[in-house]
């Protein structure tokens, strides 16, 4: 069967990235090249805009406000973090077909793989020949299939780049600092610092991803070993670190996160006038009439204490990369702006194939004798929803070390050119 | 008199910059010119360098190394933030004359101004020939006399694109952000987050410069009016806010910090066995055995549960932005590179000038019919000394908000060009 005359929705789901407007953009101009796309429209906030019939219509945006748009980080159409009910979804299936939508874009992560496998579900169940692609977005590069998520490369060039800065700097007046990275459940961001090092003593000189057990001695250990070698340690540290180690999980185990461990040692009560009046309100009690902290915005600060306190370390930093990493206009990747554009338009391409039915476009490394470059594939909805990627055990030695060659062959051309610090010749430091 | 012939002494102090090392390479280049300078020695670690003798010969540095050494971030000399007493001033000053140095440039802050005057005050005292110029460098752009700091450009650039990026990411995923900007009392960095701005609705919508008093509950009555108005709220706030405000501290009044304040109601005990033993460890415990907390890495955290627990709003962030903001690499303000780089130079022309004594760089800007463009002058160096610049009172409205146009005049050139940021036409959002 070939594509279906009708009309097509977009959405934006979960974090932003610096170059998930690319995907968006890319699909609006191939989607405006095929006829049986009537209209494109845009969905405010992903499955919310849809719930609530919240669209823009994109066929007639002028090319010049598409082009500053695809260079915008963030989602433009505005994203959401809600995860829709089964009830929600069928919802949103009612108003497509009222709309008469027969094609479906979904740009995401791995819980809006899954959205578009039910709402395709709903669209076969029926006999409704509505068509559904995933397009992959992500910084933490945790999508199945797929060699590397769009997203990825802009993150990790943000990271990467700023060890390349603090490193210096740590250098420059000594000491230990301690960096937190995104990246809840893969380490792939946190592990991209390596590639900050460009001479031997540079730092990161320690790095913890969230797939190993993090040992709070074996860390104190490692940095008392670091700072007495070279006088100073430069550590990336993923948010995500915990007490067994991602790959060590059995099914259905939830990891122990030091974040959380940490905060359970710290008591805030705020000033009396600001306290939450009851329990209830966006801010909670705990048992103990203290305020609940959550996330891991405070790891970094309770390490560094850590540290200071047991190894007697006076100049002891601590710094959580946060937004930046996912939003900064200034450490865009070109090939992942690049590639993020490609699996916009792929997967209009593919949506109006003869016969398409669901998937998701992931994208394999061309082999070309050492040269980079890719080409993308459709792979079912099934295959990329629900679970995700680990940062790969095959380039993790016995003793917990990453390989930085191994993954450097792999992240380098994702990252982009970096800039290059300069050392005097002839000098000891 | 001419400019005597013997060494030369440069050296790098207190917090690196993304461009010190510019001004650092300007003076070696132009310094190998001057045939009255027979070495210029690069001090490690500043003053603990010179007390210590320890010095790199720098002319002998190849021109590519410099030119990598140039656009490289943070202090390649490697910097300190002792301040050294008066008997230290005096070894020093001892050794320069040991090593027959007649020329000593220092590439910092107020208080190296400071120490290059005590040094000079002691060659003056014995007919000792020595030439000391002092090379500004600030992040938080507080010298005095100067129109503004090499460093400061930079830095701003980060903080600029920092929160472009950011408000893109609040329009995506609607909530309250609270970003930390560094400067404890300057807020010019702070004020430099306005330059984001790009359509009417875009944030920062609230910025708040530790010269103005800094009220918890007008804070709340802000942030909840611009949450109702725009239904999200991206909001700048000096680490530095204080409970009087710079401006009207009496002689010798100290600020009250809002963050030192926000950690007393913080109890942090440490796992047991990572607690200080005793007093005297780099952890110092408060009255009731708590680790003594500082800093205000936590000061946006607990800001950001204040008003999640007052105001009632579920999503609500905050990032510091850390040590990114002066040594990110891609963040480098063309004009601040040049600039600094140019004073570097034009303190080894001074300084070989007839009948040189002592002095600072300062930056004036030209007038040009509104061309920016700079030129510099020598200032003395207790005209920079001790103490620093606040945020012209001048561009702060009667209802405590800045002047965009004005200050945007002031710090656009300095910033630089900015990625540009697309919105879709004919929609409300």
């Amino acid at each position: 069967m070939p594509g279906p005359r009708g009309n097509a929705v977009i959405g934006q789901s979960g974090g932003p990235t610096a170059v998930i407007n690319r995907s968006f953009i890319g699909a609006i101009m191939e989607a405006r090249k095929h006829a049986e796309i009537l209209e494109l429209y845009g969905a405010r906030h992903g499955v919310q805009g849809m719930l609530k019939n919240e669209y823009v219509p994109l066929f007639d945006q002028p090319n010049f406000v598409l082009n500053q748009i695809a260079k915008t980080p963030a989602a433009a159409l505005g994203s959401v973090r809600h995860k829709p009910s089964k009830d929600e979804i069928r919802k949103i299936f009612d108003n497509f077909k009222k709309m008469d939508v027969r094609y479906f874009f979904y740009i995401g992560g791995n819980d809006s793989a899954e959205t578009a496998y039910i709402i395709n579900s709903f669209a076969a169940h029926e006999g409704y020949d509505l068509r559904v692609v995933h397009i992959p977005k992500t910084i933490d590069n945790d999508l199945l299939v797929t060699d590397h998520c769009p997203g990825f490369g802009s993150a990790a060039r943000f990271v990467t780049c700023a060890f390349i800065g603090d490193n210096e700097d740590n250098r420059a007046l000594k000491g230990v600092k301690i960096n937190v990275v995104m990246g809840r459940n893969a380490g792939y961001l946190t592990a991209s610092s390596l590639m900050a090092r460009q001479y031997p003593k540079d730092g990161p000189h320690l790095v913890y991803i969230p797939e190993l057990p993090f040992d709070l001695d074996k860390f104190l250990e490692d940095v008392d070993r670091t700072y007495k070698e070279h006088g100073r340690a430069l550590i990336a540290v993923s948010e995500g670190i915990n007490r067994q180690g991602i790959y060590n999980l059995k099914e259905g185990e939830k990891p122990e996160y030091i974040s959380q461990w940490l905060l359970e040692f710290m008591q805030l009560k705020l000033p009396e006038k600001y306290m939450p009046k009851s329990n209830g309100t966006a801010v909670e009690l705990d048992s103990h009439g203290n305020v609940s902290l959550s996330g891991s915005g405070m790891m970094g600060d309770i390490l560094a204490l850590i540290v200071k306190s047991s190894l007697n370390i006076k100049r002891v930093r601590s710094d959580t990369l946060g937004y930046p990493q996912r939003s900064f206009p200034l450490a865009i990747s070109e090939t992942d702006a690049e590639e993020a554009y490609r699996v916009g338009v792929d997967a209009v391409i593919a949506a109006v194939q003869d016969n398409f039915d669901e998937g998701s476009i992931a994208i394999k490394r061309k082999d070309m004798s050492g040269i980079y470059g890719i080409e993308t594939a459709v792979t079912p909805l099934q295959s990329v929803q629900k679970h995700t990627k680990n940062f790969p055990r095959e380039w993790i030695s016995e003793n917990a070390v990453i390989d930085e060659r191994k993954f450097g062959e792999y992240v380098k051309p994702l990252i982009g050119t970096l800039p290059v610090t300069g050392r005097f010749v002839r000098a000891t430091f």
